[in-house]
């Protein structure tokens, strides 16, 4: 069934949403012997992460690091700000807002969701109303991914903020910016966001196995009326140490420090992180123009068509079954490389989301991966016999042209 | 305030409590791009590693993998069975068994402590009789830390587990073998052991950042009777997942399952688990001889007394303050070699422990390693005139040499 | 003078005739302490790379093992058969074979050379009439590069072979393959090849620092008419090691064997050598295509208009002077990537070879990365205002398709 | 016939002399992916090593970079000062000054060779004496092998100048250090030696795989006077690069200068040369107080009675057959540590040199991995019966204190 010869041999490529490709640097500092970790400098390495990291998310409060994943950073903010039998408003519709809303339950909370499909944002005027009808204040925190890697949808979070303003309600706004924060902008204060969280293991371009969360003081606040929050997921000795353990609560994640140094050298301090999120968004853009052409002869199209509402870290595509899964396939075992499936688009028809995929593009990325990654899809696309416009490798170099 | 020459440039050795020293083909493996995490090998690494795990616990049980370090294993064992307002009983004394009693108090239970002090294992005669005196089966788990690493004592849960049941009371026994699994025999279900918990850095010879619950179908009845479980502790779709992403509750610990396999191939598969518990035992025995010669002719001495109770993977030694401070800071300073610092030993007279000091003897450790370990303590000793007995090294070649 | 955002920031790809890009695999078991060097594994693999070497040669013959580069390839190949004031005819034209033979003259041999220019591949008539004319059979070795990096002509050493029979001459055939040898087809034996080499770091896909040199029965009984060879470039004693240590003559090259022997297991045992070719073919192929799109509308062209003469590990281009530095600059500061520089290609008009420029296809190499260094030369293009034939990535993604 | 248990899992250190044990960072900037080999980073790096490898010989000459192993040093320091047909004397007796010997007449010199046997150095008396009976001034150069890592004889090249010079004789003086640089002094300049060469996998602590030859005037006007000098050999171009390409002869060993520009760091500009010289002093004088004190009640003893001609570097034993064998054997089986073999020791009754062994204490060596292997040796001769006095290790450990 594979093509005579085969051509994916060679450096293999992941254009997943996460794991992102990981620069070189960070994995030769991963490569070392256990530290000492009383003194010198797994220490040095471990606090100055702190200020980098508050430099993504542009942020002056606290950020507590967990040896977690993506999950860990949900029931962490949840934790450390909510007691079960408190209320919460989950605005989203896609996968990972209905898996955090679960997370809640399962934490006791009583959850309400506000469903805006899969091809959408979060409307902020839905989100208002909501909170304008909660005249009691019962609910305590507003639940927002940012992104949503399954439908790719970016929501709008200053406009959410303004909508709780506006609506005079005291809830706590948190964000789940796991799939984008280091590509999409997060301005954490100037935003009003209150709780933001992310993993290693995507625009901070480190294995997976870390997570970090941000929190204001307000978030602060609602932690300290909560009768007891337990002590792996307590972000305040992780943010007030008495010693080096507490930072990590046991244990700390040795490794992962060392690589995440570099990766913040990299993302702070030389390309620096206005710059990388301009990257991100022109590479988007290339992506984005391909797609477009694809799609003028085909049943490729992107998965949301407002083009505000799209993410610089992740673009999920709808191509219709069974061509999603075949060309996903076909890149993996003739190009060298991997896309991202569907996740969370099953219908009646589709039951295995088989009619879509996805293309991450964040983290460690440069204009020769992603014109690659386009350029296996148009041969792909041509070897499967998949109806597609023509155009979408040119439009792409066009984008990365500069012009 | 160095010596001239510096002789501390080299390769440097951990000799402490964890983490251990790594095998450089875990490392090897862990030095590679982010794996494609829906199809082929990472899958079948990480499903392979199950009945590895089990081969090291002796059980037939199930084992939970989690990102997460030796704190993170106690909530989940804690989060797994038992709820807010259960009572539990924490024979111990030391340093971690009031670690692990502050995480349960943190996670609303009532906590009974017996404290055995911290040169001594539990009386399992003393948990009997706590046990008989518990008339009503208030306490729903007896907690014991198997070595505590801070004592380095190490308790009999065969006898306690015999104790238990002399007592006729259904109380779960769980064992925090973090320190020593895969240094000392742990022999789970033989013995009783209902639900024991380790990390990824120690015994397994892997960087933090995992740890790992084995339970057996008494714990599971436990889990089965709680009223919620939250998303990230819960064990269930952990050990019955849906779905790949269920193993880890989200994203896996890619490059942790690469070094994790590499680790269990050397010690399943390669050595053989009950080769490397004797190796341990004889390196043990070594630092025991050494330290018998040297507590003959001045005041360091081992901190357990009893043979019977002392760890294969890591030895408390006592020597008077200022001397186990001066001692590791010279050790790593001329010699290259990091030794464990004195944990939870604080008296009126010496409030930073600075009379002790660990020796870590744990993980990937031959002869070469440990001998250079104890003869760069004989050099400290000597070179900053503390007295000792002579006759230590050749005692711990000698046993060494098999005879 | 940077593009604002900067889209270079990712994994860096070289796409230079050498060195190539080298499988992950290759650099993580060059990873590794120093190995023992009397007996166990290095012995094993050193020995064990021997069969499969010549089996992407395609010889019974021998091969011999060198610390050294393409340049010592080519002392020890002629160290081996020709003394001080043999003559040897060198038809070529470009570069590499300009060097060798000035290589030759340096060891003191008469080198008389046949120019066949810088976009053409060896005559192999005029080779035929050029030993018809040396009746006294002077010439003792005819040495071809089979592709001359500089150039990126092939030459047909078949055709040679043939052209050598048919003028009943006995000198030797000996060919450079250090830029193709597992790129481009190399028959040894069934060409009648007396002498080939090749280096590490190009289809071998290790890293520079040792070279290869092939060599059969009647290129030994020309050595065994020497007087002396010197003792590091004499291949008897490599081939015929009374001791381990012969193989290397003296210390073993030993991090670049455990590299070594990954790259044989991936070429020879894992992808088989003859779909190596074939891949390399196709992606050539998909090169070719590109370029002409390009030059349909440009000046861009292909250095050597003849298909048959061209090679499937690099590709020369035309395109005046300065857009070829103009491009290669561009990619490297705004994509990414890094293109071959114009070698030996210097004229009047362009005396630093600004007006061209090489594509490296060589070694670890998949469609998406080539796709990827295509669509940023078109990109490139675009951006610098070069004029080019459109449909170029189109038309190489449609070979990558198998179309 | 392996112990039970078996004590060699751990990590595995060579105590041979050389290839040495490599620094971790060493082989992290190692493992990186081919770089830009026409600007930038390697281009800087390679230029840098430069004034650091002078530093590390002690000059103000030349230094010409060989992919190379130390026999291609030999070959490299006669190629360019000696012509066929020339005369050298050649003092010393041991393995490497008979094999350099060898390698000169492969060259076509004649070989003047004066033998002190196996257990001293030069006598530099001798020297002199050869040089006043040479009027005719027919040697054109001496070779000394500084250390003979199979005696271990180091000897007195000062001295030997000083016979040189009272003799009034021109001939070069040229150093085989390959053993030794970085361990035991060289002072080129001061001392008047002409050519010295080296290798990368001793003191300078990087993979086998490249070979240093530094020169002085005199030297470079011997060379000038040849009739040719071949390609790869001329140090010429190496040293005075038209193109970067010229330093390498060809393609540079990308790889090796990122290791060697961190050894060079380590070396020169953190420890600093005259602190690793002192180091391995004091490392060596532990290692000859252990050698005494087993000496004192067994066959074990030190090959160079005389402690001024011992090396820093390596330790050659007598032990009788077949314990030397034995002992071997048994560490590397039982204490995961590998000790150098006899070389060139045979005898009548010991025609395997199974009455010898090496310690190697050479390159990345701190007082931790000597005791440990120490340690390891005192453990064999306990295992193995082999008589031997006591109190070895304490003796080594007392000097490693600094008293």
């Amino acid at each position: 069934m594979l093509n005579t010869p085969n051509l994916s041999h060679g450096r293999h490529t992941l254009a997943i949403p996460g794991p992102s490709v990981m620069p070189e640097r960070v994995l030769q500092a991963m490569h070392r012997p256990a530290p000492n970790i009383y003194t010198g400098e797994l220490i040095d390495i471990t606090y100055s992460c702190i200020p980098d990291l508050k430099a993504v998310a542009k942020t002056q409060g606290e950020v507590a690091m967990y040896i977690g994943n993506g999950h860990a950073a949900w029931e962490a903010s949840l934790a450390n700000t909510l007691a079960p039998g408190d209320r919460v408003l989950v605005p989203g519709g896609a996968q990972f807002s209905k898996g955090w809303a679960e997370t809640a339950r399962k934490r006791g909370l009583i959850v309400d969701e506000l469903d805006f499909g899969r091809r959408a944002p979060i409307d902020s005027d839905a989100v208002e109303q909501a909170l304008r009808d909660d005249k009691a204040h019962e609910i305590k925190a507003v639940l927002v991914v940012q992104v949503d890697t399954a439908s790719s949808a970016k929501s709008d979070l200053a406009a959410i903020r303004r909508a709780m303003d506006a609506a005079v309600h005291p809830a706590l706004l948190m964000s789940d910016s796991i799939a984008c924060l280091g590509c999409d902008d997060m301005q954490m204060d100037n935003w009003g966001v209150d709780v933001v969280m992310t993993g290693s293991q995507k625009g901070l371009m480190v294995p997976p196995g870390m997570c970090f969360v941000f929190f204001n003081e307000k978030a602060q606040a609602a932690r300290a009326r909560l009768e007891r929050v337990s002590g792996y997921w307590d972000w305040e000795p992780r943010v007030n140490p008495q010693g080096y353990y507490q930072i990590s609560c046991g244990t700390a994640p040795t490794h992962h420090f060392y690589g995440l140094r570099v990766a913040l050298d990299i993302l702070v301090h030389e390309e620096g992180i206005d710059n990388v999120l301009a990257r991100h968004a022109t590479l988007a853009r290339a992506v984005w123009a391909a797609c477009d052409a694809w799609a003028s002869g085909g049943p490729l199209e992107i998965n949301i068509p407002d083009i505000a509402a799209r993410s610089n870290a992740v673009t999920s595509m709808r191509i219709g079954a069974p061509y999603g899964t075949q060309l996903r396939d076909w890149v993996t075992a003739e190009a060298g490389m991997t896309l991202g499936i569907g996740l969370g688009m099953a219908t009646e028809d589709d039951p295995n989301s088989d009619g879509f995929f996805r293309i991450g593009h964040m983290g460690h990325l440069n204009s020769h991966m992603l014109l690659g990654t386009l350029g296996s899809i148009d041969a792909g696309l041509k070897s499967l016999g998949i109806p597609h416009g023509s155009g979408a490798l040119e439009a792409a170099a066009q984008v990365c042209a500069g012009k």
